[in-house]
């Protein structure tokens, strides 16, 4: 049985990332977790006329990355499943056009880079794919002209404000091989408190985390001792401790040093002008298929949990006055041998 | 084993449309298909003081009344699939905040309807939801302003464009139950002819439906002669002739009377003033669980092939210069009585 409670699959056979590919763009490669990423470009054009243009060359890159890592030639993939947050996700299928896969949009905003993580490994996990590839890009620039102001404006932020990272992760999932396995995943609810400020997203979405969080752990039976590592998506610096605190006062409390955030990560977020840290489809995606698998491959770490966080508002949604409904998707990722194979923990 | 060929699902346990809910707008209730829908509005506007806030109340009315028609309270429903032609799919997030189900957003513009039926079937079907909810949504309003001019500047249009449905259309799909059921699903590849054009997407959006239709029979074994009825979703009057063209060229010759268009049939093309035909999410999703399985439900129709195709540009993507990226994605349903529990014909 894969469903477990409402919203959480627990796969019997858990699917296996059999490989991935990142690529970053200049201020991630500055940041903390460089060495993890494949690819680090020294510019934001990458030798593109037009932001989106630049943004679609990440994700083609970080697809064709994947593909030669996992020793597979396209026409072997099912299905691509996965989006980014441009109008339309334009970045993502004009990428998937060169693929030429059979494709699945999908969008939750910075949330996308899960939903389609967990979106592939049921399609695996249930016979309905031998490979699928889950993928998601975004581009500071191309955020900033569509969300807030064109970049040239310069205009200022306030802290509680996020720094879209540049960059596209991809992963090929398939049945068997020696990578890590996803053993569960749980879906989100829209989540909406009433937060309206699009430079506070991060307070936004930390109710939808801690919903997924406690819904995960409801629904699979699995307790926070589980993981060696719980990650949101990108809550970063106000957001993170608004989670902490929320869980803490839900009777779920978290160990300090296994809760952290992708948007935190990313960056050294005293040292580079961040604001409150990460955020975009490519953080949580980045660090998750760069830095995390990369640790769960040396040992470090065996049972990760990232919950990836998304803001659902449009610039029109929010100038008609309207909220931020939020939502969070978890997928459960562990190293393939540690004596359990994707059994309910 | 789900997986046939690289992108065709054949359900050996054909999951159930247990009830739909269709609601459309004043034009769509002058069409010649305006009994067979829940709910015809009399204006555009629905009370709403925006027209996204309109396109909302669309979508949400269209969730109550799948709901109730399926007698299912919201908490039963594991997930909610779906999304809209709107820049970060708002009208299906925002409607989907009060209906407060787990959400798989997608996008696959006009084809969304489908692909959410695709992926809600696949939920169902493989165990990973017990109830799914599929739909999408569009408003003619929304779409003009969005993708074209404001409606209030009153620009003329060539023959070839086409007039967006203002409706939303949810099915209600189940492991068991008295509806039609999805024997198949085949997932679109992206096609680009490098059409440029954004008032002639049938002629863009042909060439995938031609590439799913023929990816359909290859890879089931099925043959145009097993449906009573092929249907694609918004080619129109230029698209769906050209579409037949290139089927009839390709060896895959159909039946006039059993192929045609929901953007021909949902409105009387010569009369009312919709250019070449209708499109949008709504147009497949409202003939569909509106007109279709009305059809099949009286024994009029027993097998559909279901073709909702999506044109994957965005006013930025044009305005840079690049072509349409189309994709088609087609779902199989069929009466639950005629012999055949979903086996492969």
């Amino acid at each position: 049985m894969i469903l477990q409670g409402r919203r959480s699959w627990v796969f019997e056979q858990p699917p296996v990332i059999i490989a991935t590919g990142t690529v970053v763009g200049p201020d991630e490669g500055q940041g903390p977790l460089a060495a993890d990423f494949d690819l680090v470009h020294p510019d934001l054009e990458i030798g593109q006329p037009t932001w989106e243009k630049s943004e679609k060359v990440l994700m083609e890159q970080a697809t064709d990355i994947a593909l030669q890592h996992a020793k597979l030639s396209k026409d072997k993939l099912n299905f691509f499943v996965g989006g980014d947050l441009m109008n339309q996700i334009i970045s993502t299928t004009f990428a998937v056009r060169q693929l030429e896969a059979p494709y699945l949009g999908v969008f939750g905003a910075c949330s996308t880079s899960m939903e389609s993580l967990a979106v592939a490994s049921l399609l695996v996990s249930s016979g309905a794919a031998d490979y699928a590839m889950a993928g998601t890009c975004s581009h500071n620039c191309t955020v900033e002209k569509q969300f807030r102001y064109p970049t040239e404006y310069g205009s200022q932020k306030p802290p509680t404000a996020q720094y879209t990272v540049t960059g596209a992760g991809a992963a090929v999932i398939g049945r068997s091989g020696n990578g890590p396995v996803i053993t569960a995943a749980t879906i989100g609810k829209i989540m909406d408190l009433g937060i309206k400020d699009p430079f506070n997203m991060g307070a936004a979405m930390a109710p939808a985390a801690v919903d997924t969080i406690q819904g995960h752990f409801q629904e699979t039976g699995r307790e926070p001792g589980y993981y060696d590592l719980i990650v949101t998506g990108d809550l970063a610096g106000v957001g993170h401790p608004l989670a902490s605190e929320m869980l803490q006062r839900n009777g779920v409390p978290m160990e300090r040093t296994k809760f952290n955030d992708c948007g935190l990560m990313i960056f050294d977020v005293e040292k580079q002008k961040v604001q409150a840290g990460g955020s975009g489809c490519a953080c949580s995606a980045v660090v998750t298929y760069g830095h995390l698998l990369k640790r769960i491959g040396s040992g470090d770490l065996k049972r990760v949990l990232v919950v990836a966080t998304g803001a659902l508002l449009s610039p029109l949604s929010y100038q008609q006055g309207e909220s931020i409904p939020c939502v969070a998707h978890a997928v459960a990722i562990e190293a393939a041998n540690p004596g359990q194979g994707g059994a309910n923990g």
